[in-house]
């Protein structure tokens, strides 16, 4: 697949409009993804409107995607359809608990990558924003998300204004365990990430940002144990506000 | 894209081979996921061998596609790869909490749905088992998986031996929501859900189940409160087993 090949993630789109039709088809096709007792446990909030864009980009820390790109589409974990459906047919949900967030996740998540694929297939850009799980109740309440709906993946979505350089990926032999997992050795570490630590753009990353090596970027300033465990209190809290855990 | 327009899960295989060179070149094309900060926070398990299939089967409730099929990936959210890189270069991982395994749990699961779709592209069958997170200690003792590496999703591969009926979709509608999320009345809940409902194959699992509704079909055989609050703890058990708890 040509599209998948030559993926970038892309963060600066044309002004040219995505159409409604051409959305929603994307939307629709995407819909053949596996999901749950074909129960679709997820929903799609489309952001066209500015004000909503801006009210929602501080949520991912401002990237500027989030305000520059026509559609931001939010892709939310739901049972509250499936909730609802039970109640008004004489039947007891019972789909306030974790295991079902995690149920209704993965469909959301699936269905979220089959949406980017067919999406970059039509010649689309997109970028995928981690940030929604970091900062969930200021998603849920721009989006006024009732409870068992609970926001896992944004996408911003438009016709690419940009053509950046593809990335590295590390080699499959270090993604890949035969029957059981193999654990990493260090010289397996050194193998498997000696082309990234390589890099000249992560050189000069780890220069500017005076540090020893690569993964003190990731440790130190963009993944740090401390945001992580702040957001994972958040996290859990959103979960339970949204009738999770 | 033909092969997700005509998509059916696919459950029974015929005796062809799905050599490696193929399955490795799909599982290297998938690798072009987004992911974040591009750290691929994914491993896989390749089940081939019998005797390995025949201990996974019973996590997934003996579903006989797992014994079934030449091939059982298990997707497993990752986050120790990173962590053994960071400390083998003098920094210090913190990804022992809920939000990183969200993380990675992400990651896994939009590469594990490029691999499907990939796969099926390239005429091959597959079905999703969802299982795996219902019993994670059986899949992660069988797998050997350490901390930091949790299952998230199972697929079975192999050339298909079977052509099923397509199953149904719910209406776009249903799923789309324009700026912020929009409640469902019971109106709509009856619109939505009314082509299912009236599905000959649905009433007729009603019937035999003697049943009144299909919803009760999901509330009180597929998918009870009881079965996912005892497997919400069992889950919520691994990912403390695991350290993402």
């Amino acid at each position: 697949m040509k599209s998948l090949d030559e993926r970038k993630s892309i963060r600066k789109y044309s002004g040219k409009a995505v159409s409604n039709e051409i959305l929603y088809s994307l939307l629709r096709q995407a819909e053949r993804t596996p999901t749950m007792g074909n129960l679709q446990l997820y929903s799609v909030v489309v952001t066209r409107n500015a004000e909503m864009k801006a009210a929602l980009a501080p949520a991912h820390f401002g990237q500027p995607m989030v305000e520059g790109a026509p559609v931001v589409l939010t892709f939310c974990a739901d049972f509250r359809r499936t909730t609802l459906w039970a109640e008004n047919r004489k039947a007891h949900p019972g789909y306030d608990n974790f295991l079902s967030f995690m149920n209704a996740a993965t469909d959301t998540l699936l269905y979220c990558q089959t949406f980017t694929i067919l999406a970059e297939e039509a010649g689309l850009g997109t970028c995928f924003l981690g940030t929604t799980v970091y900062n969930p109740t200021k998603v849920i309440d721009i989006l006024k998300l009732p409870k068992l709906v609970m926001p896992v993946a944004t996408i911003t979505l438009g016709w690419p204004d940009e053509d950046p350089a593809q990335s590295d990926r590390l080699p499959l032999d270090s993604i890949v365990h035969e029957e059981t997992y193999h654990d990493y050795s260090a010289a397996d570490i050194d193998k498997y990430y000696s082309e990234k630590e390589t890099l000249p753009e992560n050189k000069h990353f780890v220069e500017i940002n005076h540090k020893e090596t690569l993964a003190q970027i990731f440790t130190d300033i963009r993944y740090t144990k401390k945001d992580n465990e702040a957001m994972s209190a958040g996290l859990i809290e959103a979960l339970k506000q949204q009738g999770f855990l």
